[in-house]
């Protein structure tokens, strides 16, 4: 007799033997004491006393909770005035605030791509391809990159309405996405180009407005963003941008809109005060890009895999997951915590390291993670 | 020539005509001077000093962001011992907390459900049905409570896994799920059973602690139950409560889980110091559920359909979305905000007030609420 739980655990061994268990490792709030390398706060705000007054300030005002569905009582003037933040800082006419980038990712594609035709790129971020799934649309993986395989997908379809999504700025591969020649194909196909900005917000372009402005791109009412709070902001939550029609469908239609308690006062306290940060210091998400390419540069004289990096994400590719688990242990006892990204996060035989710069690293910080990367790769360090 | 934006903009204009426009209302700290009858804070927690004095001590001791996702750099001690407390609070083994609770249904429908055949309630919240379509599940839905059907499907399946799956108390008819029913039947038919207490905890049964343990069935391991940090815990957030090997599945499989940043941690401390209170004042969901019985007693001697309420919401049905709208502005004239529930948050042809108790609401509150649902049901009331 095989219960449910029987069939759990007989799975948990299959994981277990394939070197796929995972492990939560409470930390301390200083990272266990090792140096941050695999958080996605690119910017170093999160602890910024800046950002901790915003939250405690919104706290105070508003409450622990927004109480409710955005749409009952969970707006407050203090949600307006982060979307009115956002829109103004990414040059978009409106945005519209999540609890997560998940769920506003989900709500985007598969509210805007219901019953039509989505094309996904093939590196896209699980909650893009998850929100496809819940489009009910018909779903054409492209391969990555391949803006052929989007205009042929997109030509020779029958629907009318058409969304094709991509991340700007891939999460772990670090690469960008060809957004130019994406929009072209959209306008030129009738359908909508939704960009994941989750990693560029904050780091790509100037001011860290993202991919889409730093290609000249946020003026085009046919691109719609969504961005994260929780990375370079150093809050939690999400948002949509783009033109007021597509925000309007979303507030009438957008289940994981509708259906969610809206975002806790602290997070868009401190996410409204991680934008005036970046107003006000317009350099630090070119720190962050500057530290990336250092990782990178790094990572590639000690024989490693990796990417250009677009933004602040640098990839080690080690292939198979036991030797990237045992690639993040060294880099652990020489001091250096980073992200070990194993199948379902990354396709089987990619299993990789994943570092990510932060603005506010220092020389000494990059020393320390070469030597790191150099115990990886086994080779010497002469101090 | 029709572009995207067009066709968003004709149906928009569909809406329109149907009455299910939706406008996002940006209120002020004191709800705009009205009675608050329309949020989930059911315990009157969220301005609690004692919530948001812990939220601000989280953020000042952990920062503004959980900085990754939980299996990166997103789990602290703050949520380990939030986990501990869920866990302990609600008599279950283990607890994993979400940054959302419509996230925490995705991860345990969807990644349990995974392959096989989910069995989900018509009533359910729009969130489990989200996560039956992404589980790649053969679906059945089920009539509204028929215990029957579900042990039809399960009986007749020919896929090894199986998950039915149920809201506790349903979120605008505020009705309860038979549990013990739906248990037994789960259990004769090797399926797990997954109970959303969303509306449940911290008001139904001793102490708040849920549904499932009021039911007696907190023991038994092929019980998943997911709850919310954002309602009757005044924070934000959504919790999987269960066996370990469900936890170990979700931490390991759940996509939701693993691919989200972690719950910000003045989220976590807040919702940390409600489950504190809920163990210190046991007669707090006592409180709300009486004043939601009171509330939908006012309501039928006005001659409203409504329910018997088993936690702390109560419906005013009205049929028509036009006429539950002006139903809502009639209440707000006469100082009282309530929830207005129209397609897709209802079937159609059953828009209606949502009334929510709170368990600090006093005589008066009741008084005035009473004067206002008179107003809506055109009775004149000799004050």
């Amino acid at each position: 007799m095989h219960g449910p739980i029987d069939r759990l655990r007989q799975a948990a061994e299959r994981r277990a033997a394939a070197g796929l268990t995972r492990v939560l490792r409470p930390r301390s709030p200083d990272f266990d004491g090792l140096l941050d390398l695999a958080s996605n706060d690119y910017l170093g705000l999160c602890r910024d006393p800046r950002l901790t007054e915003a939250a405690v300030a919104a706290t105070r005002e508003w409450g622990t909770g927004a109480t409710g569905s955005r749409l009952v009582t969970g707006s407050t003037r203090l949600h307006h005035e982060l979307e009115e933040a956002l829109a103004a800082f990414s040059h978009s006419p409106r945005s519209l605030v999540f609890s997560s980038g998940y769920l506003a990712n989900l709500a985007a594609v598969a509210t805007l791509g219901r019953g039509g035709l989505v094309v996904s790129d093939a590196g896209n971020h699980a909650s893009i391809v998850d929100a496809c799934r819940l489009a009910r649309a018909r779903v054409v993986v492209t391969p990555h990159g391949d803006v052929g395989a989007v205009e042929k997908a997109l030509a020779g379809r029958e629907e009318e309405n058409a969304v094709v999504v991509t991340d700007a700025v891939f999460s772990v591969d670090g690469d960008l996405a060809p957004l130019g020649a994406l929009s072209e194909v959209a306008v030129r196909n009738g359908a909508l180009l939704v960009v994941d900005e989750a990693h560029a917000l904050g780091v790509v372009g100037e001011s860290g407005r993202g991919a889409v402005h730093n290609a000249g791109l946020a003026g085009n009412a046919h691109i719609v963003r969504t961005v994260t709070l929780s990375k370079s902001l150093g809050s939690q939550g999400g948002a949509v941008l783009g033109a007021p029609e597509v925000i309007d469908t979303l507030v009438d239609t957008g289940r994981s809109f509708i259906f969610d308690t809206g975002l806790a006062p602290a997070s868009a306290g401190a996410a409204l005060a991680a934008l005036h940060i970046l107003e006000e210091e317009p350099d630090l998400p070119k720190r962050a890009r500057e530290i990336a390419l250092a990782l990178a540069s790094t990572a590639r004289e000690l024989g490693f895999e990796t990417t250009e990096p677009a933004a602040a994400v640098v990839p080690v590719v080690l292939g198979d997951p036991h030797r990237a688990l045992a690639a993040a242990a060294t880099c652990a006892d020489h001091g250096v915590k980073v992200g070990c990204f194993r199948p379902p996060s990354v396709p089987d035989g990619r299993s990789c390291l994943r570092l990510t710069a932060r603005a506010n690293l220092g020389s000494e910080d990059l020393a320390v993670t070469g030597r790191a990367l150099a115990a990886v790769a086994g080779t010497k360090v002469t101090a």
